[in-house]
């Protein structure tokens, strides 16, 4: 019998037996939010790829208008303008200028460009400069955001509208991305029957199926939903081995009776190796995790809140690393409205409500002894109480995951 | 012309100038997560709807336990078994107990459970139980979870994977949801290119389309993409006339000429009423608000970072005012790794990446002199020096809103 591990064991062992799977396509970049980028991104052009005005004004040599005044311009002539999205297909004589918009090229020979605002139109083909320039004033140049070579994205990161944007910018209109890993989920336990039908006597509504295909779906995945398989060792056999061959990962929940965990145990040691058989965190111990090649195989609690809980704290950070993903999660310091025990032993998940009030960010603890629904809906987040913690008084400051 | 409004007097106008659309569809549970909640949700059902074992042993009356212990166990006639997913059929005489394993029903007359590890089984029908049971231990009665009535999610939440598990555990398949708002997004600007196309002289790629289709979608809308739209005030009547019937909302960017920006004012002015021009916000001064009917009408900064802040903290909030939905979020607390000047008089979006390091959590701002790519790309968020603070020092604490 595998022994119980604590969390940090369990992540330490899903990076020791796993791999990233290395594989990539091709999308487009209008498809590419949310997904995780499978190589570094690196720019091929310039950006801007010529010189550009940042005001509406006048583009001149700042010598030109060195020493004036408002009370003694620098008289320019008008040598030109240039429209916006086109070249700037002449070069400044001395003593010139040309109107420049924002965004638009500069003409060659000049080298800054000076505010509207500070100029005066003669009508006569010449303008007073009343403020002077100094050379780079207002303009950007060819490469001052990006110029070929330099590192734009790095591999593993989960592209961001932002990201996009930045892709649209230097023409990486097809972005190489991890693919999606395709999940089996499979429900275990003849009490349950699918949450369209109404419950029997001694049935309940399989929950941990829905709530399993959202979480993984919005983090990416490809959900197959291998339906709700009764507690019989031969019809789990043959559906686990189905979803191995089908699937990356197969996420087995339920199986509440000690029967099917072990049954589950022999056919996962069957196809590959047990690895883990229990978690030293409540809600979650009865937790198994195997593998079959480089697939996981994860036998989730029964009880939704445990499945859930286990999902989120072990199941995310396993396909996370098959898929290379590097996307740090931030917790939220928050203060505890009401005092919560703890059980000596274990590290405690619970879920919590926030609220802001004053400035301050609250994290309300919810309780409930059957906490099905109750810990589920509604919830904005969780915290941990450490193993080695008996519990938090009031006002503690506890760190928020947020759902 | 109307004069330059704080952020927060932005946000007043949205909440003064639009109301909520409160139009409902009904969907699967399934298709739920990420839509907002039209109706408060309240259960109609009993969860668990029958009495459940918390543990695999015996339910028994705990009367017939009182006294006992390991010396001396309390023997009881096995008076039958529950099988998971099947009714308690059947009353349990004084002085027996009945199996039952986790989360199976409980018989009629048993009060409570009794772990199998305190309890012996002396093969002849009896069964000894060695630590004394008391009244409704380690049972879940009937509707200890949910009874009808209770209110499970209120109307306006963005539904979690979560919520969609209690939905399914209260049968909630079909749930109303606000409908998606249809947004049109029109890029102006003779100097834009598609993001496919490699840009001529004078010329840059359509950055804004992408980035506002990326951040409107995941937000959770329909695009209508209306393309790239010269600098021509009958073009961009037209296009602004046909989004507005096609649409709830229409943004349009770029425009960065006067011109367009009067052209685009005088158009919003024909169509229905400008409420806005220019918001004391660096970068996104230049941003143009309106409506027809119930319908906003947005003008963009044409410069990319511009538009995206100022969709990030104008135009998110202007959908979620269309929609009704309530979604709080929540910033956080980290350390500035340099300091950071600020333009007395607006208020500044700084863009910055995160990072932790020895337990804190370090803002490192982003900054650059173009700063197009380098402020989108790897960005993680973004903190806001207030309009009253000429510049924060490096180790100042700053909220930082995650993209």
């Amino acid at each position: 019998m595998l022994e119980v591990k604590t969390p940090e064991e369990v992540l330490a062992l899903i990076q020791k037996e796993f791999k990233p799977l290395g594989e990539a396509e091709q999308i487009s970049y209008t498809e590419a939010p949310g997904r995780v980028l499978a190589e570094d991104i690196t720019a091929e052009e310039y950006v801007p790829d010529f010189d550009r005005s940042m005001v509406d004004g006048y583009a001149c040599r700042a010598a030109d208008t060195f020493g004036c005044s408002e009370a003694i311009p620098a008289i320019l002539n008008v040598a030109g303008e240039v429209l916006m999205g086109q070249a700037a297909a002449f070069t400044l004589p001395r003593d010139a200028c040309a109107y420049v918009p924002t965004g638009g090229a500069i003409p060659r020979g000049a080298d800054c460009a000076v505010m509207i605002e500070y100029t005066e139109d003669y009508g006569d083909g010449t303008v007073g400069i009343l403020k002077p320039g100094s050379p780079g004033m207002n303009l950007i140049f060819r490469g001052d955001d990006v110029c070929p070579g330099k590192p734009i994205l790095k591999a593993g990161r989960v592209l961001t509208a932002q990201d996009i944007g930045a892709l649209a910018a230097i023409g990486k209109t097809q972005v190489p991305v991890v693919r999606k890993l395709k999940v089996g989920v499979i429900s275990t336990g003849d009490e349950l029957v699918p949450p369209e039908q109404t419950p029997g006597p001694g049935q309940v509504r399989d929950v941990n199926t829905p709530l399993l295909t959202a979480m993984l779906r919005e983090f990416g995945a490809e959900i197959l939903d291998f339906g709700i398989v009764a507690d019989d060792e031969e019809l789990l056999r043959e559906t686990l081995r189905l979803a191995v061959r089908e699937c990356d990962a197969v996420i087995l929940s339920g199986g509440s009776s000690v029967g099917v965990k072990d049954a589950a145990c022999r056919i996962i040691e069957e196809m590959g190796k047990l690895l883990l058989h229990g978690i030293a965190v409540k809600p979650g111990k009865p937790t198994i995790l195997g593998k079959t090649g480089n697939k996981p195989l994860v036998g989730l609690p029964g009880h939704p809140v445990a499945a859930c809980t286990v999902a989120k704290l072990f199941v995310l950070p396993l396909l996370e690393r098959l898929m290379g993903r590097e996307q740090e999660s931030y917790t939220l310091p928050a203060e505890l409205t009401e005092s919560v025990g703890a059980n000596h032993g274990r590290e405690q998940i619970n879920a919590c409500r926030l609220r802001r009030e004053n400035g301050r960010l609250l994290a309300m603890p919810i309780r409930s002894k059957a906490g099905l629904i109750t810990q589920l809906a509604g919830a904005d987040g969780y915290f941990i109480i450490t193993r080695d913690c008996e519990g938090l008084p009031k006002g503690s400051e506890v760190q928020v995951y947020q759902y």
